[in-house]
């Protein structure tokens, strides 16, 4: 997840927040009046990754052979044991993972029904970190507000004793910018509803679909906040919601929900590396996410980015020509659920040089536009990269970088950001639903991603310029 | 459902397999070589029938303020008293609740997971009249048939201990033929399967879907095999199983599925009328069913069908001119199950003069061909019905006319039959899931289906010509 999660996460994660950075370049480079010549060296390993097949082979295996990747679960466990032995045996240096520990959250049984005025199930999942209910579940009045503003203008104490409902119903952007305006119903309205007096809140969930499918994602209850039971009803079963509530006569929910906190447990970054020429030069980090939420098997979110993210190293690697400066490819643990990978990588490589880093994780639709926030005097990198990208229909934007959550934290301390952004048309249809497969995964929209990285590292690896540290915007 | 769903209700109940028709005419009509004027009668309320409120309205009430309504449940019950009130209220005459009993079945718990080689859940159902599984399920290694004839060819007792897994995946068809073909594997799979030794079988899902919602649906155990627990699996873990099987390795499953038989419950055909000028002109049998299966509100699957027919009717009780037959609107009860209603109505009234039967009962997309099974004598019926439908956007079939299961039965006595066909091409998408809900129900689609029924009444019950009784095929 991009800019906007890592608001979300910031959100989450509060000793961060005052370190996220908003990175703006002084002004966005007008595009040169001539065209620029690609270097024969980017240009035919930019072309050659349009037939790659190593991204979908990782994403394939990586969601078959393991599946849902919950963090600090066995079965990201089991996943960094797949990552490493794959790295591995793909030849990248320096394979190892590097743990830390993190709190634990587990789901549990999830169930709701409207008692009256309507009886009927309905389809929800709990958010991360929701509380759970008794075993035998809460049954109690229902308070439908349209708005995440109208939860907020409710008086204090109204919510006693019932359960609120939060619609606050999201559309679709191509750059993904409405999840930050749409996502706050969820990372921060279950807290609202708790000061408030409510016992559990439901939402509508944080997607653009209108399908049977809940989709999951964190919240967060602040400190001295009392969690309360939190979960996100599918579309159709909102706009059921919603219509029944329309009719006038008083709504009654019970709700079964018994996730558990497990205290803190192990997750870990696996990391593999391409050794520069010139130790000197600085890291180019790139990666992407290994846990994944548990409803689905993680494909775009972020099986995808991993994929396409380490096919365009190895397609350096077997170039031919040693990159100047070294790439590091990370495949971060626990992003879904507090960046706890991304800080993690943050605390221990910060004070080693990096002079770029960026992440792919918005699932594997078509890239459109890129961008970076080199310092003044790479612009002619940006030049390049951007002549290098414009065959693959990608256009250089407006000057403002800095996507990625578990990348954030180095942008934080100054490293230069480049923004690889995909299409998010469709993304939020399908974003932490159990719908989040294999069969998400576009195979020719996958190699383009490819070879968009292939080119950016082809370019940005080589470059002789300097390109950060980079302002950070307080 | 239509033609293939009655060969499918056909196989769920043996003894109405012998009566199922199948009608053809003697030749195809040619159409007439010159247009035939529509009554401007007809036209009137045909294209006032494009403005259409009433059959939406219909279809979101009922999924609204009673949801799901499996047969002979006390949902089900209340979607008759639902009816009731709706019919009374639209101002039809003699409107009953005609009662029967029939099996019970009902869902319980249902998960599955692949416990070696790659653990992880998969989604599935149950189908109905599975049996059960002890309540802490059972674990067994699973055969992989991809094709229904490779669960054929397996030797007898080769199954024994084992979870079978039938593929056979469905391509979508615009006249849903592909439904019976494939269907197969959900229908008769399972008790093949039990034949050979099987202690459970799961199945792709009967759908043309790749998403992670299975697709429930009847299958059947006769007489003399052991009913074992079956399921359908969503698409997307279908094919995550499928992948899982390729890599050579043995896989072992554990399936929970503790669905029950309640033994004889009660269920009934809701019965409306516009009495006809000419009691001797025999009825115009038209409507849809009910029940729904218990996953989604069963928008699509039937109340649509419901307020279109209903919706059509109504226009001819308002149009200031009485028909000559009287047109009964059935509201069929437990058709999923087992086309119960339908054949009760047939033991009811098989007696009565029919002059025309048609159900509504394949989602709510639009009408692209109409077909009918008149006798010779009424072809000019047919001829001024193609001349009403024509602006719709409706041609001419080949002359084959029976769809509906629950007015199988009538077809089977010699009743004529109108078919207005609808597009298949998403309904097996969505059919038989937790997404048959409201959302995928077109209002304007919906619009242009009460308009074809609307003009089909307005010919066919003021129709002078006699439609039948027809010959019946053995």
């Amino acid at each position: 997840m991009k800019r906007f999660a890592l608001l979300a996460a910031a959100a989450l994660a509060a000793p961060l927040a005052a370190q996220t950075p908003a990175i703006t370049q002084p002004a966005a480079p007008s595009p040169p009046p001539t065209p620029i010549k690609v270097d024969p060296f980017v240009a035919k390993l930019r072309d050659a990754a349009l037939q790659d097949d190593l991204a979908y082979e990782i994403t394939e295996g990586l969601t078959t052979e393991v599946g849902q990747r919950l963090a600090a679960t066995e079965a990201e466990a089991r996943g960094r044991t797949w990552a490493v032995a794959k790295l591995k045996a793909l030849g990248f240096r320096n394979v190892r993972v590097e743990p830390f520990t993190m709190p634990v959250w587990v789901r549990g049984q999830e169930t709701a029904e409207i008692t009256a005025p309507f009886p009927q199930k309905l389809e929800l999942t709990a958010l991360g970190n929701s509380a759970a209910t008794p075993p035998q579940g809460i049954t109690a009045p229902v308070v439908v507000f349209r708005e995440y503003n109208d939860l907020l203008a409710a008086p204090d104490g109204s919510l006693r004793g019932k359960i609120a409902y939060i619609g606050h119903d999201m559309a679709p952007t191509q750059d993904g910018s409405s999840y930050g305006a749409y996502g706050v119903a969820r990372r921060a309205g279950p807290a609202i509803a708790s000061r408030k007096g409510a016992v559990a809140v439901v939402i509508r969930s944080i997607g653009t679909d209108e399908q049977r499918l809940p989709h999951t994602g964190g919240t967060n209850f602040p400190a001295g906040v009392q969690p309360i039971p939190a979960a996100a009803l599918s579309h159709s079963d909102a706009n059921q919601l919603e219509r029944i509530a329309a009719r006038g006569k008083p709504v009654t929910m019970r709700l079964v929900l018994t996730p558990r906190q497990l205290g803190r447990g192990e997750s870990g970054n696996v990391v593999a590396e391409i050794p520069g020429t010139d130790r000197n030069a600085g890291v180019v980090l790139i990666g992407g996410h290994l846990d994944s939420w548990d409803l689905g098997t993680g494909a775009i979110d972020d099986a995808s980015g991993l994929g396409i993210t380490t096919a365009a190293a190895k397609r350096i690697m077997d170039s031919g020509r040693r990159p100047r400066r070294t790439i590091r490819v990370v495949w971060f643990g626990a992003e879904e659920v507090g960046v706890f990978g991304g800080r993690a990588y943050a605390q221990a490589h910060g004070g080693e040089r990096h002079d770029t880093a960026a992440e792919s994780d918005f699932g594997a639709d078509r890239i459109w536009r890129f961008e970076t926030n080199f310092l003044p005097g790479a612009k002619a990198v940006t030049d390049r990269l951007g002549a290098a990208l414009s065959p693959l229909g990608i256009s250089r934007g407006t000057g403002r970088a800095g996507d990625g959550a578990d990348v954030g934290p180095m942008f934080a301390l100054g490293t230069p950001a480049v923004d690889l952004n995909q299409s998010g048309e469709r993304y939020f249809d399908i974003h932490h639903t159990p719908d989040d497969t294999l069969e998400r995964v576009d195979k020719e929209q996958l190699r383009q991603n490819v070879a968009a990285w292939t080119a950016m590292l082809a370019v940005v690896a080589y470059a002789p310029e300097e390109l950060g540290p980079v302002p950070v915007a307080k």
